[in-house]
């Protein structure tokens, strides 16, 4: 663990804050690979028009997917389990066909019924991963394996290339990836909330221990079930809603970005965002390793406190900021777009 | 002042050196823009064979330029004044033809001659500051006043182009430069031992008073004077040579390149260099403006303890470390490369 303070990390993101400001710039049409490689975040339109319900349940037929559930919208997120403990819980995960799927995201669903959202983030779509054959095999003619502007200013292939579909109940906890991430919505539309690498001291991480959804019997409710010791325990922000005006400090400036139908989002590697979306969000988004020479992992790792895989000092788990305690159940999180 | 403790400096610099150790990459070509943007480090050939004494001398004529001159080939660069204190000394500077200069920088030179040593470093061959003129007129034609591999991947044409002659005597004592260097060697060659911005801790920065060398009365010896209190003080390495074995920690990585006539070497932005050459080297460098987005300047500002303008904790000048102070005076340090 490096010796790196709390009033160093404040000062690192005052200053960011000061040279770098809250804007981002939005492009009318894509960039070169040489823009792309000098750029920080830009947005690039696209659109896949024609991905009605009807033409995915059609193309993709009786194939069987991986659809995460929750009771609640929240899988990959901090959620407090029967015991009143905090876990990171992950979702149960079922196989359907899309039509079946699709169905459970109608909005004119019963307030009851469990969440569901395809976020398999497997690379889905590709993979670069050897063996792993796509659930999509149908859908992938209407989507290129890369994007090559990015392709060539990375100098590699994507790492994943990953199809979103959910509704507004599915929230994505505020997280961030050691990718470059091109996300494109297709359909609907989502609201991004970024914040610099510098301010990911604000995000208060926290070690929870790992949880998963499971169906205990055919029939009966999903119930959060604490995972055996040898599941590794999860760091994780232990902020619940960024956007409520409570649990930030003041030095935290989120962005908001708004992505419609049509439009991409470049969100470098190592920026935080928490995500909502409209009712039927279609999204495919690709994941791009950083670049792993010079500084720049060495800069992330730093900014969330010097080692990623060791605790941070005097965090036991068990703590949550949420503005209100009260709420917090009817609060919602989940997977990590 | 940030709180970035010694401890965390040495924790960036070693996770820093096992990602990403001490080798170089040769180019054997120019870069494209793209590759250009891509890249830490590069070297691309160039040569200017053309360029002997007598074609200087005579492209150069009456025209007079702007020459340093310091008794020990030392100029910016920490020197013991006569009061016994030690300063940050900038050189005597004289107009004089080239034909003269190059008369006093041939090999058969008196040991007793006072070192000169061409070194504006204000753009003397190209500046971006309007209403600057070249002292160099007559030679433009034969350096190109941007590398457009460059320019166009770094947005903008280069802040200034500098022309340096000298010979074995001027030594350049260990520095780092907010800007993006190609240093091209048209004659002779130059030794560079470069550290990254990670190891900025280990350069000892300390504040040292001002002064500047003077001809007190003409023909008399140059004295080293202490400048009026206007003149601030100086944030500078202590470091005496980075290349004696006694004087930097076991957590720091040199690396040497030397570079020939016809060879070029990209310095980034922020890297530590200390510089020593053939005799009678000649070398052409462009300085670019380092990408003022993002978190790149703060990360340099951090690594150098957070405040590049105020003194680090502790720190009153008058600390010099060298191996063997007895030697010190044999040393030779001078200008910023």
């Amino acid at each position: 663990m490096a010796a790196i303070t709390q009033e160093a990390l404040k000062w690192i993101s005052e200053e960011y804050y000061d040279l770098n400001g809250s804007h981002y710039e939005t492009l009318e049409s894509l960039p070169s690979p040489l823009e792309f490689s000098q750029l920080v975040h830009c947005a690039c339109p696209k659109a896949l028009a024609r991905w009605t319900d009807e033409y995915l349940a059609k193309a993709c037929g009786d194939n069987l997917i991986s659809v995460a559930l929750t009771p609640n919208g929240r899988a990959d997120a901090i959620t407090r389990g029967p015991d009143d403990r905090l876990y990171f819980a992950e979702p149960f995960v079922r196989q359907m066909t899309v039509a079946d799927f699709l169905s459970k995201i109608s909005t004119d669903r019963d307030a009851q019924e469990e969440v569901v959202y395809l976020q398999s983030q497997d690379g889905n779509l590709y993979s670069s991963t050897p063996g792993v054959d796509s659930e999509f095999e149908s859908l992938l003619t209407d989507v290129p394996p890369q994007l090559s502007f990015c392709t060539e200013a990375l100098g590699a292939p994507p790492e994943a290339v990953n199809l979103w579909i959910g509704d507004s109940r599915s929230v994505t906890s505020i997280h961030s990836d050691p990718y470059e991430n091109i996300y494109t919505v297709i359909r609907g539309s989502k609201t991004f909330t970024v914040f610099p690498p510098t301010e990911g001291w604000c995000m208060n991480e926290r070690v929870y221990p790992h949880a998963a959804y499971e169906r205990l019997v055919e029939g009966e409710p999903l119930i959060l079930v604490a995972s055996p010791p040898s599941n590794p325990p999860v760091r994780w922000s232990s902020i619940q809603d960024p956007n409520d005006a409570n649990v930030l400090p003041p030095e935290a400036h989120p962005i908001h970005i708004t992505v419609n139908a049509g439009e991409s989002l470049y969100l470098p590697a190592g920026w935080w965002h928490y995500v909502t979306q409209s009712e039927v969000t279609i999204a495919v988004n690709y994941w791009y390793d950083m670049e792993s020479r010079g500084s720049g992992w060495v800069w992330l790792n730093l900014l969330r406190g010097g080692d990623s895989n060791s605790p941070p000092p005097g965090n036991e788990g068990d703590e949550f900021v949420d503005g209100s305690e009260e709420d917090e159940e009817e609060q919602e999180e989940s997977a990590g777009n």
